[in-house]
């Protein structure tokens, strides 16, 4: 096989960032703020650091500060599994046999299995800065919570994860990884709250909803001392920590003399594409930059390309604040056939405006057919069986690396393969079966 | 955190090893053949081609060729998921606050999870250069039928794993990534072969044992044209093929000006192990290395450290040959509570030789418990959740750095971690619910 360039390309320990980007300050003009659902004002620090640690609370209304410095615990947390490689897909391009330059950046070496990791280990240091005792989440697919209980563990803080019921069964162990850990597993709706208690009297066979989950975590943190509530996707300070994914490939592509033709990243809340698309808005709102960054989105639930732009809820109970986002209704329940864990009925504050003002230039949704069938093409040729929801951006690079074929276009296109698919095993049992819808 | 070397060495492509490394060619006295079950003499090459393809009969049989070379398009293949880092252990380090130098060579990164691929890839090499249809193989614990899946799958070969039943139906997520791979998976005992039928006769209800899967693996490669068998361990292919290693290791511990002051690996059938320790043997035999070298067993299942070195079957059927090998008997059964992967009765014949001729320094058999409890301090400082198997190995490189911390004596550790946990999680679930005997 020839080669201009290696397989993958690591940055040195001194290439790494030691700061990460804030989109907001690139912008024009700036996101709508968080409104208090209580009396529709916008949210204070003082407010936000009832739910969230105080520095987190700070970071999360920061529009203006373009770079945050990494604190010198979390780089080194970082730099047990990071630089994640970005890799140059030969033997894919090669079976597709196409004159497009394909690379990912892999995210899903580390134990958790997903990038998750990478704003876990930031939530869990400035709790235990503030000298917290503990931690409270939801999750639902599982990788924010199995993310969340390593960096709980590491920083020796208590865990307290409310598991969607269904997802715990579908998932077993995925509960056993954040139990090994340490952290303690709920399984959602609980007894441990009264939002739990509610919904065990209303449906005692209750099999749970991410809505749910997350009321009872926020209760269990406003409700116990020195507890505060983390969230996995969605927030600002969340696509902030995910930058370093965006840095990092924007600083080995540099390495290599790549510029990107295109960027796509799966979007369900929104931290891994906001992450990889970090560093690349700059040029977009300057002008200079020509590369175009796709969305992609899975068709049942769209809420890029069939939600409206509007101020909604992030959760059923109404219990979170109001975000201006891109919304599909916050009573909005995806299809339970859905495997992936793109479920959000909405999306991250930043990529909404992203979108909305055109630096995001298009969203894509596509079925679990297409995204499963693509995995499983790219597990063969590139060796890595990927979560189903990083499978989303491998359809549409293939795609694109399709199409570059038909146009003879040599383009570069840069994917982000935000984690590994070794917990979702009974999707592609399913898919391989015929029994995905 | 001071740190005077990174965290992670990564070899470049071009320092890649270009060869294997034979070690029985640098052995004064060579390992005893195998030997013909029928005529207890020496099997030859055609023999062996009855069973493997061609040209790994030739590699299991050659004692003098040092470094034999690498084709390019496995070569492409490894590039696809190796180097694999080289780890400095700073985190751990740091836990133990000992004055040692910890290094391990991660070899879990790719989806199959272990260092399987490494030899799996090069089997299925060979079988396609011969024009075979496919190869048969048996798999207990999961980790090599997967690996052969993966490298079937890449050079579309057919496979037939005969998969113990009992582990089916405890690691339900390995049979769906071989399928997923597009691997045939038969419970063993199956109806494809006779042995199977046999054994169903028998005991309808029978859940199945190694001995009996590898029966059926033989036996259908024998039986069906164009198809050939190939086994994960034990054989010296297999350690030949995983001296990319120790190669490796050696190259990037040369890069740091790192002498190893102990080298540890675990050993089940010795295919680890010997990879890994394949660039050290040749000092220990001219006396200029000091490197002490020590293999890792469990308790349940202690063939370096309570076997007998003699001639014994490989199987429990009495079909494979006859290999000189330390050896618990071919009919010794490890307790059935046991986790992990390391249950072969005899070991590697270049091992135990190497283990006879005191060239492998010293083997430790070690408690479940301890393994576990190494394996659980690890995740929670390294952020690697391991497979059962390295876990050994962990256990007593952090034996050794404790006992570092009372001697007060810098020594340089460097330690196999084989794979991860990922698909081991109900092993540390009983682990944690203090079930595991």
């Amino acid at each position: 096989m020839k080669k201009d360039m290696p397989y993958k390309t690591y940055l040195a320990e001194a290439e790494m960032p030691h700061a990460w980007l804030n989109i907001k300050a690139d912008l024009p003009s700036k996101p709508a703020p968080l409104l208090n659902p209580g009396t529709n004002e916008p949210l204070n620090v003082d407010e936000l650091a009832q739910v969230f640690s105080y520095e987190l609370a700070k970071q999360e209304l920061d529009s203006d500060t373009r770079l945050i410095p990494i604190p010198d615990e979390i780089a080194d947390f970082y730099l047990m599994y990071r630089p994640t490689p970005l890799v140059r897909a030969y033997c894919l391009e090669k079976a597709l046999d196409t004159p497009a330059r394909i690379f990912y950046k892999y995210e899903g070496v580390n134990t958790s299995g997903s990038h998750k990791l990478n704003s876990a280990i930031v939530q869990a240091y400035y709790a235990k800065q503030q000298g917290l005792k503990g931690l409270t989440t939801e999750t639902g697919a599982g990788q924010w919570g199995t993310a969340l209980a390593m960096a709980a563990a590491y920083m020796e803080l208590d865990l307290k994860v409310f598991m969607v019921k269904c997802s715990a069964e579908q998932k077993p162990y995925r509960k056993i990884v954040m139990e090994t850990y340490g952290a303690d597993v709920y399984l959602s709706p609980s007894r441990e709250t009264k939002a739990g208690q509610k919904m065990l009297e209303d449906d005692p066979d209750c099999s749970g909803s991410l809505g749910t989950a997350i009321s009872e975590a926020v209760e269990y943190a406003l409700q116990n001392e020195g507890y505060r509530y983390s969230l996995g996707s969605v927030l600002d300070q969340v696509l902030l920590h995910q930058s370093i994914i965006g840095l990092e490939t924007e600083a080995a592509l540099n390495k290599l003399g790549v510029t990107p033709d295109v960027i796509i990243g799966c979007a369900g809340g929104g931290s891994n594409l906001g992450g990889l698309i970090a560093p690349f808005i700059k040029g977009k709102v300057d002008q200079t930059s020509k590369t175009k960054i796709i969305a992609v989105e899975p068709e049942s639930c769209p809420s890029l390309t069939k939600g409206e732009f509007r101020y909604d809820f992030c959760d059923l109970a109404k219990i979170t604040p109001l975000a201006m986002m891109y919304t599909l209704g916050h009573d909005f329940i995806p299809a339970p056939g859905h495997a992936g864990g793109l479920r959000f009925h909405g999306m991250s504050p930043i990529i909404s405006k992203l979108y909305h003002d055109g630096y995001l230039d298009e969203a894509r949704a596509i079925s679990q057919h297409h995204a499963f069938e693509s995995a499983v093409y790219f597990a063969k040729h590139e060796g890595i069986l990927p979560a189903p929801e990083s499978a989303h951006a491998i359809a549409i690079a293939i795609d694109e690396a399709k199409a570059c074929k038909e146009s003879g276009e040599e383009k570069n296109i840069v994917f982000g393969l935000t984690g590994n698919g070794s917990f979702d095993l009974s999707a592609y049992d399913q898919f391989r079966k015929g029994m995905l819808s």
